[in-house]
């Protein structure tokens, strides 16, 4: 039975990464002594390396280990071998472009399905959606398809974003956005607010953290989710 | 001489559709007595019709006819045929696959070196640039290419939004999404802020507005560039 963590983001504001996560990830990971850090999304800014010390740094507060997938000689073989599997934010693009590359996304899929713990913040979360189609980030480079893993029936729009009713910004709002999505896409799509998160296990899907999220659907009304409630999809 | 005008929005906030930009339009279509319109970037909310009809409203008022390439029996050949163009905003995603789609790219790019006046707001300015990878738009369709026209030898990011300072929001600012650009690509970038514009003569850029505009190269700070001068890329 698949179980993944879905986080909207991995760091409050004011906060450390993935310090709010923490007592969640302690019972999640209940067992678990290494994890396998996939840091592909990040699309410059710091290192492979220096991200994943960020993250080893996380872990250590409750005493599991973390090994990034880029100093493995075989990335398909550590996703294979792994205990349990996180994958990082950044750029959704410049992941699933990666994750493609490197011929990682079906072996991704393959090993959530048979049971791996699944980590995702941020684009990390995004690509466990049916497609990467509901991201925020900008085309920097152009993947050879926006499918991604599909462990749940739906989309996630990581760190949604309610409209500022005193903006004068004439931008498209992220709601409008979702709108626009759902003229070409019938994909439901979930706007997870930061310091929300899912937990999924198997077909179950429940939203946690204190915040309601929005879900979306084509040619109906969005409506808000309360926390703590399995999603009825 | 190629002659354009890029604006990075078609509306202010609280202004009608076009209504700072018609004294410029005044004189920049001097002459031209029908526009071609290119509604491809709407992606719904509005029909093309509808879609048109706005912008034949707001043409009236300086005395232009506007056509909507939709309802032309062959789009190519309006655009070839036309006397002055105007590419609207929507979404970038659907504008660039629509003009593939419709083989129209490479033809708008003949029209346009050729001297026909083109008019971009929002996306139809995007497009302008030498690729539409520094959009701010859902990539909620598949486009074929990220390519576009380059009738400048930089890219343009719309409705460019300065950091608020007073935000708790931990989504990647403006100014981070094109330095991440950046990490892929070489193409300097201008953050075109709402009620500024390009005016485009030849291999000459000026920008316009009351605004500076944010210049983003490869490895190097971004500074202001101020409107009225010549820029020098």
């Amino acid at each position: 039975m698949q179980k993944l963590i879905l986080a909207s983001t991995s760091t409050l504001y004011g906060g450390e990464y993935l310090e709010y996560l923490l007592p969640t990830l302690k019972s999640f990971f209940k067992g678990v002594s290494t994890i396998l850090f996939i840091p592909y999304a990040r699309p410059g800014g710091i290192s492979y390396d220096d991200y994943t010390k960020t993250v080893i740094k996380a872990f250590e507060a409750i005493d599991i280990k973390v090994e990034g997938s880029h100093t493995s000689k075989n990335a398909l073989q550590a996703i294979e071998e792994s205990e349990a599997i996180f994958v990082g934010g950044g750029n959704t693009f410049v992941l699933v472009n990666e994750l493609y590359q490197q011929n990682l996304m079906s072996v991704l899929k393959q090993k959530i399905n048979s049971g791996t713990l699944y980590l995702g913040t941020s684009a990390g979360s995004n690509i466990a959606g049916l497609t990467m189609q509901t991201t925020n980030d900008m085309p920097i480079v152009y993947p050879p398809s926006y499918t991604t893993l599909g462990c749940i029936p739906f989309n996630i729009n990581a760190h949604y974003l309610d409209v500022d009713p005193l903006s004068k910004h004439k931008g498209e709002t992220r709601a409008t956005r979702i709108n626009e999505f759902h003229t070409y896409n019938n994909i439901p799509v979930i706007g997870l607010r930061e310091g929300s998160w899912l937990e999924v296990k198997g077909n179950d899907v429940v939203l946690k953290g204190e915040l309601t999220a929005r879900w979306f659907q084509k040619n109906k009304d969005p409506f808000e989710i309360k926390p703590s409630k399995k999603i009825n999809f």
